[in-house]
C-alpha cells in the first residue's frame, strides 16, 4: 500500500463539475490500494479576485492581512473536495495549515516551509481517510495564516509528499505534461515521458510555467518523484525524477524561453576592485533578482562595460538605484527591455560536445543577433531581440532533433 | 475609555467602497476615544453562493466540511477591513475564530459559544489596536471550525460584548432601527427611539428579521446594550436596553407578523393522560419546532382536538411523524399552510387591561376571523388566514396609536 500524493490547480477545481471529476479521479487512486492525500488550489479566478480586492482596498497592505484574504479560496476548495469525495462513497475531510498544522517562517505571502505535522494526517491515512488539504496557505508561529507565493500548491504538495515519504506526488493540470517546447509557439513539441530534476528546474525557471520553482527544488532535495499530468485526460504525463533513472539521455531535453527579461549595460565602467560587487550588492539590496552577467574590460584596462539582464518588472527601479549610487563611476547605461533569454536545457551536453556550437550556428543561419550568452552545466542562455523569439525557438526545436515525427 | 463592539452585515460591507465606509464609522468611533472591536458578516451575497455550492454538490452533506465551506466568507471581510483600516491610518488587525479563540461546541452550522478567549483582545484594544473580527464562526474542542447558523455575527457581537464588558454593541444593518412594524406594510410604522429585551426578543422570534433571536437573548441574560442603526446614515437607531431604562412604557411597542407558519390540527383524538406529551414529543425528536397550541374536550371528554402551529418547512416532515406514529390514535389530521400569525408586544400590556379585547375588536370589524389565540405577558398572537395579513396588521397598527402623525 502506497502513499500517494495528489495536487489538483485551479483549472481541475474551477466549478463543481470539475471537483466532482477530481472525486473520481482520487476515487480512482484509492482504488488501486493507495492512501492518498490530496491538495487543491482555489477555484481558477479566485485568488485574482481576492488578490484584486486587497491591492484595490490598499497598494500598500498589510502582508499579514493579504494573507487572510487570499488563503479563503483554498478553504472553500477543501471542504467542497471533501464532500464531493463522501458523497461518492469515500471516506475524506478536510484540512487547513493551521490544523495540521504546516509550520512556516513569517515571510508573509511568500512564506519558507520549516515544519509540518504529519503524525495525525498518516493516522488518518491509515485508517483509510482521504486526507484533502488546503494548498499555498500555512501557519506561522505567532498564529497567523501565511502563503507560499504564487503557485505554492505545488510547494505544498511537494513538501508533504517528502515528509510522509510518499511514493509520488502527482501535479494535475491543465496540460498533459512537460513538453520539449511551449506547444503554442512549436507545433511540433512532444511531451517527455520523464525529465530530470536539474532540467525541470531550468524549464521551469525559465518560462515554463508548469510548476512552480520552488516546488521543483523542493522534490530534487528530498527526491520525491513527481508527476506532472492533465486532470482533463487519461493520459500518463511526465515523471520529473532523479537522473540516475533516465538510462537514455537526451543530449537536449527542451528550449525555453523568457520574455520578460530586460537587458542593461553599464558603459564605462572605471575598473577597480570590488565595482562588480557595488553593482549588484547595490540592486541586491533592492530586491532586484539579476540573471546573465558579462563583464569585457576595455583595451587600455582603465574602463569596463558590464551587461546584464533583471526582470523587466524591475527595469525602472534597477535604473533609479545606478543612476543614485555614490560608488559607481560610468559613462553611460543603456537598458532595452526588448529582449527575450533563450535557453537550450539537457543533461546530456554535459558528456556531449558541439551543443553550444549547434546553438549558435542554427541562429547564425537564420540572421540571428546574439547579445549576450550565459551557461551552466545544463544549460546555454542566449539573449536576443523580442522580435526572432518564436522564430529562434521553432528552429532550434528543429536542429536538436526534438520534432515529433 | 469605553470599550465598543460594533457589528457590520452584509449589505453594509457588500463592496470595498462600503468596507471603506464601514473603515470610517470605526474610524469616528476611535476618534471619540473609544476602544473598537468589529465584527464583521460576508459580504452580500458569498455566504449565500458558498451554502449553494455545498448543497449542491451535497444535499446530505458533512456539516464540518459544511463550516469549513461558508466561514471563508467572513474571513475575507475581515483581512480586508483591517486592511481599509489601516490604509486611513487606524492601527488595526484581523482574528479568525480559532486565532482568538472563540469555542464553541460541535453542533455544526448551529453550534453554541462556550468560551471566548478575551485577553489578548482586551490588551491589544488597551494598545489602541481595533480588533476586527470575522463574525458567525467558532472552533470546537477537537480543533474544526463551527458556524453559529444565518445571522449568526450578531450573537458573536452580543457575545464578545458580553465577555468583555462593552459599554454597547452596535449592530449596523441596512434599515435604521427597529420600528413598530414593517414599514412595507405599514407606511406610517414608526421607528422606535428604545425597546426591551423581552419586547425585541418577541419582535425577532416573530419575523422582524433585524436580529438573530439568540444574540436578543444573550444580550438579555448578559444585560448588554445593544443598538440597531443603519450604516448608510448618520442617525441614531433603536436602543435594545433593560426594562428599567425605560421610563414612559408603551402599552402595545408593535405589530409583528409571522407569515411562515402552518397550521395542524389532530381531530379526535383519544383522550387519555400524557396523549400531548406523546403527540410534542414525538415532533420534538424529529426536530420541529412546535408554536402556539391549544387544546379543546369534546362535550362527552372521551375525545379532544389538538390545534399547533409548525414552521411552514416542517410541515411535511410533521405529517408524516404524526402519521406514522404507533401511540396516537385520531380520526382525522388537517393542515393548513396558508395561515399567518400576528402578534402584538408590548412590556406596558402588564399593566394595561383591554389590550387583548382592542386586538380582537379590531380584527372582529374589519371581518377577519381568529382561528387560533396564544399569549404570554408581553404579547398576544392570533392565527388569521394569510390573506389578510396586510390590512390586520394595518388595523392593529392604527388601533394602537403607533402611526406616525
Amino acid at each position: 500500500m502506497a502513499r500517494i500524493v495528489m495536487k489538483f490547480g485551479g483549472t481541475s477545481v474551477a466549478d463543481l463539475d470539475r471537483i466532482r471529476n477530481v472525486a473520481r479521479r482520487v476515487q480512482k487512486e484509492t482504488a488501486l490500494g493507495n492512501q492518498v492525500c490530496v491538495f487543491v488550489s482555489a477555484m481558477a479566478g479566485t485568488t485574482d479576485q481576492l488578490v484584486g480586492w486587497v491591492e484595490q482596498m490598499s497598494p500598500l497592505h498589510d502582508a499579514r492581512e493579504y494573507d487572510t484574504v487570499v488563503s479563503a479560496g483554498e478553504q472553500i476548495t477543501s471542504g467542497l473536495l471533501a464532500i464531493a469525495l463522501q458523497d461518492i462513497g469515500v471516506p475524506a475531510r478536510s484540512w487547513l495549515a493551521w490544523q495540521i498544522p504546516f509550520k512556516t517562517n513569517k515571510v508573509h505571502s511568500a512564506a519558507r516551509i520549516e515544519d509540518i505535522g504529519v503524525d495525525e494526517i498518516i493516522q488518518r491515512m491509515d485508517d483509510g481517510i482521504v486526507c484533502v488539504m488546503a494548498g499555498f496557505q500555512g501557519i506561522s508561529d505567532d498564529n497567523r495564516i501565511t502563503t507560499l507565493g504564487r503557485g505554492g500548491t505545488d510547494t505544498s504538495a511537494v513538501a508533504l509528499a517528502a515528509a510522509i515519504g510518499a511514493e509520488r506526488c502527482d501535479i494535475y493540470t491543465d496540460v498533459e505534461g512537460v513538453y520539449t517546447s511551449d506547444p503554442r509557439i512549436v507545433p511540433q513539441a512532444r511531451k517527455l515521458d520523464k525529465i530530470t530534476y536539474e532540467e525541470m528546474l531550468e524549464m521551469a525557471s525559465l518560462g515554463a510555467k508548469v510548476l512552480q520553482t520552488r516546488s521543483v527544488a523542493m522534490a530534487m532535495n528530498h527526491k520525491v518523484r513527481v508527476q506532472v499530468l492533465s486532470s482533463f485526460t487519461d493520459k500518463p504525463g511526465t515523471m520529473v525524477v532523479d537522473e540516475d533513472e533516465i538510462v537514455e539521455k537526451q543530449v537536449v531535453s527542451g528550449i525555453a524561453y523568457a520574455k520578460d527579461e530586460a537587458q542593461v549595460i553599464l558603459v564605462g565602467v572605471k575598473n577597480k576592485p570590488g565595482i562588480a560587487s557595488n553593482v549588484f550588492s547595490l540592486l541586491a539590496d533592492g530586491n532586484i533578482n539579476v540573471d546573465m552577467i558579462i563583464q569585457n574590460e576595455t583595451e587600455d584596462g582603465k574602463k569596463t562595460d558590464i551587461t546584464f539582464t533583471v526582470p523587466e518588472n524591475d527595469l525602472d527601479k534597477a535604473e533609479k538605484i545606478l543612476n543614485s549610487a555614490g560608488n559607481i563611476e560610468f559613462d553611460n547605461l543603456i537598458t532595452d527591455p526588448n529582449v527575450v533569454k533563450i535557453s537550450v536545457i539537457g543533461v546530456g551536453m554535459r558528456s556531449h560536445a558541439g551543443v553550444a556550437a549547434t546553438m549558435f550556428k542554427t541562429l547564425a543561419d537564420k540572421g540571428i543577433n546574439i547579445q549576450v550568452i550565459s551557461t551552466s552545466e545544463i544549460k546555454i542562455s542566449v539573449l536576443i531581440e523580442a522580435d526572432y523569439a518564436e522564430l529562434a525557438v521553432r528552429a532550434l526545436h528543429t536542429a536538436y532533433g526534438l520534432d515529433s515525427e
